[in-house]
């Protein structure tokens, strides 16, 4: 494949809101600075390789629909580098200096896992070179659910070979990220769980799990690897319940293993909304446990119980996901603050201080009698909101 | 009222599987001997006052439907001593020696809580004697949702009165569970959540919770009440979302806040299908994390959104409650040891004990070449369940 | 309860976007033209009578929340009366010039039917008084929902006195409505439905449904009622399952039961969404099929299982309402109009007369070899509609 | 491949329910009599070619995991024909008499229509050989949605060309079903419907699924084909919404276009499910709306949000699907006759003729009084029902 892989597009630029050019920024203008900081630097737009160029337009019911000129029907090495020239060109075009990726997805599987080593290890070569200096990855990750061996589980396989066998991948993708100067790298246990719990020992499998990332932290110290380890959570799908289900649920398994030092969380907004949650709860549950890594800013269909990971172009659900990341003064925050402002006196002080007992309590309650309960002022808040888009 | 309140109900007998009687226990013959433990200390069914006394039959769209004779239309404390009368006379012909109970259910709400607390007083002193010495409660709870003050939360309301005014009003269960030699005390935090995030600070709300567990577990010891503390975890219902999400949830708070030796879980079916967990997921996470403390064995609609709370009719479902209780050896036991023998080996052995590093374990994946993934043998173990009913 | 009941607020008046005053409209300026037509009368919108003045504020498990000062405890006639002068301040406070009501919610349920319609009548009166020349109901309709005799339905509960009773609740309902100078009269079978089919004779009770709206159908003419009979589709809530699934499932009764051409549906969006489907499915449903009556443009939680009656205040929610109201040339309109061009052919009009057979399509397929599909520009679609809100 | 397919796998035998041979039937005795006639033909067992043979594995985040071992890899003429061989064997020695394909799945495609047809003519040829005298299908239909041509749907999709190649292949798929003495065709469009309805003509794209039956069935009285066609409804997966949504949305769609009478429905559970009914009322809507003709008794799980496709292991779930084959008398039917036994009266007659009005009906109601109402008896109806499994 000579030349261009995308011709006749020129990089993407900002045109502003009235630009009726779909391939145009309307309000993202990278160098602009909001907040004292560019706006390039508050939303780190990272190209994911998988969906970009390895996703096919295949579903559960139908075959590949989506044919890039450049493929030529094979899964060979000379075609994994081919998409990654492919894959640095669309990077430039699009003028964003961040991209993630999995192993399998770059590089192909080989008969041993010797020669796959291999493999991983010209691509990463190549996607080395074609990086420069401005350009490296958000994240790298193995992807440990495609091939069938991985389908019982990866890190809680019922079989110790599979689990060997995921370890000694993570090891090599870890190392990989490590070289292509990656600043995370993402664990997503798409087959850790189950497909029925009476065939299942899910103690034992969660045990396993815990052991397994214990060893990759360790392994990550070893090498000097200094990025941050991240758990991607997700309720379900391709598992009937995975372990990983949302934040609370990674928390806890991290806070029981002693890992909670160790990692933080992936938020992926269609995973959110999938385990019954908003993803702005699932973002604000990773931040209040110290654990608001990365954001995967997608979107899902409301009515639909799978995972479409369409791109978020609702402005409203745009917002409320950087509501997480924009601490700013305005009129919500004040009405929130407001709204607990009984609790910024002496005795509200004591018992955020954990210095007020029942006894104390019940003293006052008697003291006060019932108690006066303002609105929430739900609507309010509501208008306040979208005015604001 | 004089005389019975269920004229013509005698006790219920066990009369087997044969009987047409729907008043007599088909399977359920308390004294039996199952595996060295009789049924009923296996089952310890307890009688829920507010289902079975104070439910009135109401929904969101429809006023009362059920109307006990012995109700004059009044809260008051006579009514409340007469139906605590009818409760005995019920939980005796049933046959159970276990109750449980909220406080403003069982006694009537007045104008300031020290009339309140002397009603409540008076009917505990009726159920004191009314209880004789073999019947106890299972639990007491407070009931911190119904009454307005608690629109915003009890322990996570936005106003310092109502968080004091709630301490109170469970201190005040607290020493009535206590001398009612009450097995347990539940927190269910039907009002501690959100209806929006927009207008709340989810993490000074669940610090205050925080705070008021805290001071729960104190005042416990304080009063030498040894029961067990339970958190019952909800999903929604009635707020939009609560922060006792799920069993893992639950954990993730308790062990955050370093509570997790002090308080164990009540799993409910129904709201463990709400949270898109099946009843006996919910359970087995709660044994897994050392929580599972009560079981409330109900059932919901899988295709209805809120908690319906019906008795558990479907064999297969209550079969699988019992597993997470019941652990015997059988073939469904046998068939998950073996899933996982390949970890019964010096390698898997090293990796369960921590010992198994990533360049240990790539090794021997070099070694051992491709695994070999075996069948999990779901419909096998799903034939043998229901073999087994 | 003399003078004002909402003191100090004025009448509502447009102040245009940049208005921080939450008492007055932003967008809507009753006057202004759109496409040719006043937004009053695009928007038509109406005071639910229910909501604004008989909503307290209680939930499943919540007592009422919501006190209104000229409130005095009870369900008097003078109280009802008392109500209706407030809900006609409150309309023209709010400058819009349509209501609608169900019969129970303003006036007082009494010992008998006849004493209970002289109450709707003495309301009634007043209403019509109060209406004045400008003011009139968008609908009424009766509550069959909320008295305790409704519990298993009103025209498809398996009482047969019951059915009679709601019946003559219909006629006067009706009645009241055409005195008002109602435009519709609405049917909200929110208990026309099971809990269980296990005691239900679906067949029977659909049948009854059938008939009771013929009777409806044929007193309407009888009195000379020109107005639209509107059905209200809900999934479930209150019952398990209701008849009146979704637009699609109450078509398809009024087909069978030849009553197509005589009512309308009336769409609610928080109930489409509790049926699986976007608001703008069942619009566009009713549209399609003829039987777009009316909007109750509401929103609900999209992770919450019941109702949540919201104000519609996210602006792509109600963009979307609006299509299915607002036909317009644009963008939009012309991307959907090309994606079906290869059908504005002689080979595509053939098909759409229904002329086109297997065997010419056979010839015609084998003649042309495979078919070229073109993308169907999903995210450009998202895009422009996002672009113009 | 010579030989078996299944070798040491002996004809499947009824042992009893005490049998632990998983591969014998425990209650399912072919020759036994059950109300009059056979097991085997109360329960039309059927072998679905695609699941059993065509069936990989794979799922949206897996490449294969099943693997015959006669299975060469390709998907060649060759490979289909001993596909087929195997077909017969599986079906002889489970011992039933039914099975059902889709066009595809038999017979590969090739470049041209033309030759794709001469394979399936081929394979066809096999089948019919293989059937012998005692097996025949269930059904045939033709795979509609797999090839990329079927993105955007077959009749309902954007291009003409799309609508032709389709209506080309079901002629085709007829013929074949028609040849192998098929008792029922299937139409299941799982394209039929949409991803936004921002790009969709929806009434557009439903006339054209109304012509395209209409041709279906004049092609079929046209070649004399006896068979009945079926439509299976299923709300989404593989689109965000299919137009057959359930059975009540089929049937409006049915009677809309007139086809009501030439068409029935195949209900499958987890397509029930989906849709947010349980299977039980899908079929009790297609039995009442006269459209009954198959079940797919499949089941799903209830906290996954799409088609899982499983064997239907639970009793009680089983049980209730016969629920709507079997009518039967017993105390079930016994509990509902007396439910609505006040319409067994002169004034319920009257009702259910359709020959009381309005007027007849308010002075029943006031002549009456206050209706009495039972209670429903759920809790004893689902006794009666658990008591029998």
């Amino acid at each position: 494949w000579e030349g261009e892989f995308f011709p006749g597009i020129p990089t993407i630029k900002y045109e502003g809101p009235t630009s009726k050019n779909p391939l145009s920024f309307k309000w993202y203008n990278a160098q602009e600075e909001i907040l004292g900081k560019k706006m390039k630097d508050w939303m780190r737009f990272s190209v994911a390789f998988w969906h970009t160029f390895r996703g096919s337009g295949a579903d559960p019911f139908g075959s590949a629909t989506k044919n890039w000129p450049w493929e030529d029907g094979t899964n060979s090495l000379a075609m994994a580098k081919r998409r990654m020239r492919a894959n640095f060109e669309f990077i430039k075009k699009l003028g964003v200096d961040l991209w993630c990726f999995h192993d399998r997805d770059i590089a192909p599987d080989a008969e041993t896992l010797e020669e796959t080593n291999k493999n991983l290890d010209e691509v990463v070569a190549l996607a080395k070179k074609l990086q420069g200096t401005k350009i490296h990855p958000l994240w790298g990750t193995s992807q440990l659910f495609l091939h069938p061996r991985y389908m019982h589980g990866a890190a809680t396989s019922s079989e110790v070979g599979v689990y060997a066998y995921a370890a000694a991948q993570v090891k090599k993708a870890m190392e990989a990220t490590h070289y292509l100067g990656g600043e995370n790298y993402v664990f997503w246990g798409g087959r850790e769980g189950y497909q029925t719990l009476l065939n299942t020992d899910m103690e034992r499998e969660l045990d396993h799990m815990a052991r397994f990332l214990e060893a990759a932290v360790a392994y990550k110290k070893k090498i000097g690897f200094n990025g941050t380890l991240l758990i991607e959570p997700k309720p379900q799908e391709p598992t009937k319940h995975q372990y990983d289900w949302d934040a609370a649920t990674s928390a806890n398994f991290l806070r029981k293993y002693g890992l909670i030092d160790e990692f933080k969380l992936n938020i992926e907004c269609n995973h959110a909304t999938l385990s019954g949650h908003s993803c702005h709860h699932e973002l604000e549950t990773a931040r209040i446990n110290g654990l608001l890594g990365n954001i995967d800013a997608n979107t899902g269909d409301p009515q639909v119980g799978w995972d479409t990971d369409q791109f978020l172009t609702d402005i409203s659900e745009a917002t409320m996901v950087m509501l997480s990341v924009v601490r700013n003064d305005g009129s919500l925050t004040d009405l929130v603050r407001k709204r607990y402002q009984s609790f910024d006196t002496e005795i509200g002080t004591k018992i955020e201080a954990g210095k007020a007992d029942f006894e104390m309590l019940e003293k006052k309650a008697m003291e006060w009698g019932e108690p006066k309960v303002p609105s929430a002022k739900q609507e309010l808040a509501e208008m306040i909101f979208q005015s604001a888009l």
